[in-house]
């Protein structure tokens, strides 16, 4: 099986999860219920996802065992995409290709949203508790990964640093490693917290460099993309003063840096005894994608 | 000791613990722990945390257990008052007579206080999970009142219900019931879930009864109350085409329903073992606040 068929297996396996999960979801009033299915359905790369199953079976972790992580981690996802595009926040039309949730709901809608897709995954997370101390600790990682220690306070910096001249490196590194960064690398350690910490440290230092390796290729991508492939406004974070790692080292200099967190992904997935063919194929799809 | 001797001995032990928790909380930026702090320090009641305690008092569970539960129930209320006062919900410029979150930190800001609220709460919660099964049990018992087949399902109906002239005595119900409700239910039941759902359909019932009791004479207050007694603007709720149990049932209607469910408040009350001194208290100064 090639990397493009594998993915698709493990994509296709989580929203086989996910639209159980959404057909389960029956809260009210309707436009409730419409609104977090609209964002979960929106499609998307399934990154998180994928990296958790694919993780899982490197590991020898059942995967029963971390779908539910998977999930929870999904929605926090979507809930932090649906109040990034805000118009207090990045304020942004498009996701994907389709009108935000503001867009379709209404901001007030959205704000509720967002809320009750981050108080689910909780719903989920809390439901796996039962299960032992190795589920509790997997659900408070990526409640820490999540929050004002993590993906919020990289989002409060990015908010606060819009327009400021005095933005540099230190400030790039501090959001890209807790706004996206961390909500990438909870996914990758999850399965190895719910097998006694196996391989721990070496997946959460891959984690950090695929997290950035991804940002920095985003970053490229929105210089050099096109609307029809990403499916979002392009070179929106140049015009709204917005720093990125193509502001801060250059095209090139950018560039060059995903090669190197490429290489050192590799390096580290090369020191864990198992079959890492997917993820390092992961690693190749990631720096070299076009959209 | 009277009642508001009493009622102040609770509001400052948790006060005491609430202190606690914010001198641990140094997240960065440093707008985002202002912010959370700002909202949580506003004051307020603590009617929650003191029902919480009174109820841990009347079961004989130690008020240690109890406390974290508090904790995270308060941050999950703060987190709703700050999202419903933005300009996209019900648009509240005061909170408790000081400027509302979004008012002192700006629309993102207040977005991201309530996000961090409601994760840190989790965070709360997650590390109680620990203790054991009964501690699971109480927090997703909380996350359940939160989410979207509780609190966040009362705002949405809120909201589409916002001039809406077939709005009626169901749809009241519903919002009532969630909106405001479920969120005072919880703090009621966790000290009999923490000691194996002693006295749990009693307290159940009067938990949701004492929350339409609140939601009634909070809206009584709204037309016959003064901005300076209770620190947001008055008057609002009918200005702005929102239905209330005022609207529904005339002044004096919701005086007779508020007398009602006082009673029914007592008699449930009074058919638990143990001194419900204090809570019998709590009823009358609901029903005759003036603020």
């Amino acid at each position: 099986m090639d990397f493009g068929e594998k993915y698709a297996q493990y994509s296709n396996e989580f929203n086989g999860a996910l639209n159980e999960f959404c057909a389960r979801l029956d809260c009210r009033p309707q436009i409730l219920a419409e609104s977090l299915k609209y964002s979960l359905n929106l499609g998307g790369k399934r990154i998180r996802p994928v990296l958790t199953l694919a993780v899982a079976d490197l590991l020898g972790v059942e995967r029963r065992k971390v779908m539910n992580f998977a999930l929870a981690i999904e929605l926090i996802h979507t809930y932090s995409l649906i109040h990034d595009d805000l118009p207090e926040m990045d304020d942004d039309d498009f996701r994907r290709g389709k009108p935000s949730n503001h867009k379709v709901f209404g901001t007030g809608n959205a704000v509720l949203a967002g809320d009750g897709l981050l108080n689910t995954a909780y719903s989920l997370l809390l439901k796996e508790c039962k299960n032992g101390t190795e589920f509790i600790s997997a659900a408070e990682y990526i409640c820490d990964c999540a929050g004002v220690y993590g993906m919020i306070a990289g989002q409060s910096a990015d908010l606060m640093h819009e327009n400021d001249e005095s933005y540099n490196e230190k400030t790039l590194d501090f959001i890209y490693e807790n706004k996206t960064g961390k909500l990438l690398v909870a996914p990758i350690v999850v399965p190895s917290i719910l097998c006694g910490g196996r391989c721990f440290s070496e997946l959460k230092a891959f984690g950090k460099d695929l997290g950035l390796l991804f940002q920095i290729t985003d970053d490229v991508l929105d210089v050099e993309g096109s609307f029809e492939k990403l499916g979002k406004s392009l070179g929106k974070d140049g015009k709204e003063g917005k720093y990125t790692s193509v502001a801060v080292y250059g095209l090139n200099g950018a560039k060059l840096r995903a090669d190197v967190l490429a290489e050192r992904c590799r390096t580290l997935l090369e020191g864990i005894d198992g079959d890492a063919g997917f993820l390092l194929q992961f690693v190749d799809f990631v720096r070299s994608r076009k959209a």
